[in-house]
């Protein structure tokens, strides 16, 4: 902890293995990649709630916490020196756009994992070479992919935002599933049946494979 | 927490409350601003860990963990599909790129605000309007902002990273205090007088600060 060059600074640093210590478990990031309509927001939040029952320090990062603020589109910036700010620095659904969207997510999400919080995300994050990259900034260990499999059908029947049904009638341009890919991870830590099991029990083993891997305690 | 329309969603969502409740104390924003060289990022980790020895749950947001990371330089930006992906989003020195900077860390303070922790950051955020938009992102209360104030001689003399002599030699153009402004607050919560007293004594003047307000418990 201590660094004979820099004392003042460095005597006064909490590390990650000190909140870890005081937290009482490991931080990491959950990725939940899927379908929209598959499930990960559900799942996520199940978790969630039943992490925060077993006093673990968690936060969640979706679409309702991340595209207001962190990554707002380009009409909701305010530039505040009246440069062309929000056209410059806000994010669409343009591959580019994308690409950063989740680029900035998986940066947040390493942060939280530093202070050792267990990072959960709920976002489509269609493409591999994107998840591939936030895995990239992590530890071996620290990135759990979590595909949450639901067959196509099945997210166009739940169709919970009403999205599939516009993208079918042309309204969207651009959606996961119907007319951009959707690309599933290779080899990810844990694949969730999201059309066969429940929330809960799903939560349940992402749960287990925490306690597998001792990330929490058993 | 229920939502009639909504069950199984809502009903397995974490509040903020909730998550309050767990860590005994609020969650805010403690926005330190200053000259480089004030003291800033030393007040701040040591009022982290006497925070933590409290047993509160807090976040030390600095150049460290957001200039390689969330904000990193066009240079250090890969970019996944081969666009020109680094200059769009990567963030330089201009006023534009810092104020997007200042934009992105206070999205992610706001973010830890809402999970219920106490987010320290460190910048030298010369600008008030880059501030004041922070603060506009947050409930009246929830933004504290510190002014680590110390004249430019004294922080020109520490010159902890040498930065004030590169920029004095013309070395590094656009630097806070020397040929760019440093905009003081016009009504912060606190003002520390950092070429006065110790980064101990700063760091308890916070503290009581934070349980007059009843952020922390007395």
């Amino acid at each position: 902890m201590n660094n004979e060059t820099n004392v003042t600074w460095h005597e006064h640093r909490v590390s990650r293995e000190m909140r870890e210590k005081k937290n009482g478990h490991k931080g990491c990031v959950i990725w939940f990649t899927g379908l929209s309509g598959s499930g990960k927001s559900t799942v996520a939040n199940t978790l969630d709630h039943k992490l925060y029952q077993l006093g673990i320090q968690t936060v969640v990062l979706d679409g309702d916490n991340v595209r207001h603020g962190l990554n707002a589109g380009p009409g909701m910036l305010k530039g505040a020196h009246g440069e062309d700010f929000s056209s410059r620095f806000g994010l669409g659904f343009s591959a580019i756009d994308r690409e950063e969207n989740i680029r900035r997510i998986g940066a947040v999400a390493e942060i939280y994992t530093q202070t050792g919080v267990i990072a959960l995300t709920a976002f489509i994050s269609p493409y591999r070479i994107d998840r591939d990259r936030v895995r990239n900034t992590l530890k071996d260990g620290e990135f759990i992919e979590i595909f949450v499999d639901a067959p196509l059908e099945v997210c166009e029947e739940r169709d919970p935002k009403g999205l599939y049904k516009k993208a079918r009638a042309g309204e969207l341009k651009g959606f996961t599933g119907i007319d951009d890919p959707y690309e599933e991870p290779e080899s990810p830590e844990l694949v969730l049946l999201a059309a066969e099991k429940t929330p809960d029990i799903l939560a349940d083993e992402v749960i287990e494979f925490l306690k597998d891997k001792a990330i929490i305690n058993s």
